[in-house]
């Protein structure tokens, strides 16, 4: 399935965050649109839009969080594009079945958004608007994704973050814990091994070695555990 | 204390539901602030909104709900005018305590907008991040206005939304019983009458009398509860 990365950000090239999340892009299936670069005077190709949803399955609003929602292209986006006749009405949606995921970054820490924190609302209940709109157009909601203070991450946050990224990208955050192991393996077969080392690419091999060995291991557990409830 | 209307329509002039409103407006107290006739080009004057703001004491956000929010001009107002220093931040907002008030006018029913409804979502929850703004902003956050459904309003619904809605444009709508008489009388006296015959005025007399002799009458029932009580 192909992914359309939909970036709302005024000051993009001074973002470490999207900078960031821009370099961690897989090679292939991405396509990375961003409004503000593609519509200087905020006058929206509405076709060209329309064309670029229907030729992607997994559609994903990126932006920073101002006030409590998107920068204001992404609404103006929003209004201009998601037409009746295209994305709602008697006549139903083109975009039934799609996925819609949210990419927020945030300057203050994830769990100063809750009722009695500094910000009192979560930020589910902040992008109820962006939900509504995925229930109207007939669309699949998924958990959002949230980076927040970017700035303070550790470089081990970092690796942890463009691989959930990654995953977002895809959709295969939210999976089975085999989906994941799945997910390792092939990123690891295909992506991995392209700039590195001989040295590195047999612990690459290594690693997939112990995946397979450890799902073998938990496949036998749990055949066992049936047999014995038998 | 002044009021400070924020419309925000792309195509104002079409819509039956702000015309009334403009029409319904007070003659004094009240400034009609339309974003994009000031800003047709979307470059907002920072320092002349903030002059602005600090002018009158209740703000109204004035917009039909279009996704689930409002349109693109007052967001970029919002990240525009809000700056840190002036609505937020370490020395204090220059908008504390200011009345923060939307009025939303939808095209589908109110009821739609509930759990299990149409619209999944109720419209006080859906507007979370304006709430979330006069939290931040340290503003008074009151009840919305929800206008549904304008055209298909009876004669006598509309006579009703204009008396509510300059009730709402004073921060009047919300109040006890005898606040309301009092606004009654005093909208019945200063500006219900300058364009009356005669005979009119004599009813409009009648009515602050009559409006005059049930409040005496509730008063003195609450006396004599109040006797009796102790």
């Amino acid at each position: 399935m192909k992914t359309l990365i939909i970036v709302s950000h005024p000051e993009l090239m001074e973002s470490h965050t999207q900078r960031f999340l821009w370099e961690s892009l897989p090679e292939q299936d991405v396509t990375w649109h961003h409004l503000e670069a593609v519509y200087p005077d905020g006058v929206i190709d509405v076709t060209a839009e329309q064309r670029l949803l229907k030729g992607h399955g997994r559609i994903v609003f990126q932006f920073p969080l101002y006030w409590y929602s998107s920068p204001p292209l992404l609404k103006a986006w929003q209004d201009a594009v998601l037409t009746e006749g295209f994305a709602y009405g008697r006549f139903g949606s083109q975009l039934v079945g799609k996925e819609l995921q949210l990419v927020v970054a945030t300057g203050v820490p994830e769990k100063d958004y809750q009722a009695g924190g500094l910000e009192q609302f979560t930020l589910p209940e902040l992008m109820r608007p962006f939900q509504a709109t995925a229930i109207k157009c007939q669309m699949q909601y998924f958990p959002l994704f949230v980076i927040s203070q970017f700035d303070y991450m550790s470089e081990q946050e970092r690796r942890k973050l463009l691989i959930q990224y990654r995953q977002v990208l895809t959709g295969r955050l939210w999976g089975t814990l085999e989906e994941k192991e799945a997910w390792f393996e092939e990123e690891l077969t295909t992506l991995g091994k392209v700039h590195l080392s001989e040295d590195d690419c047999l612990q690459v091999d290594l690693l997939i070695q112990q995946l397979q060995t450890n799902r073998e291991h938990l496949n036998d557990l749990n055949w066992t555990l049936q047999e014995m409830r038998e």
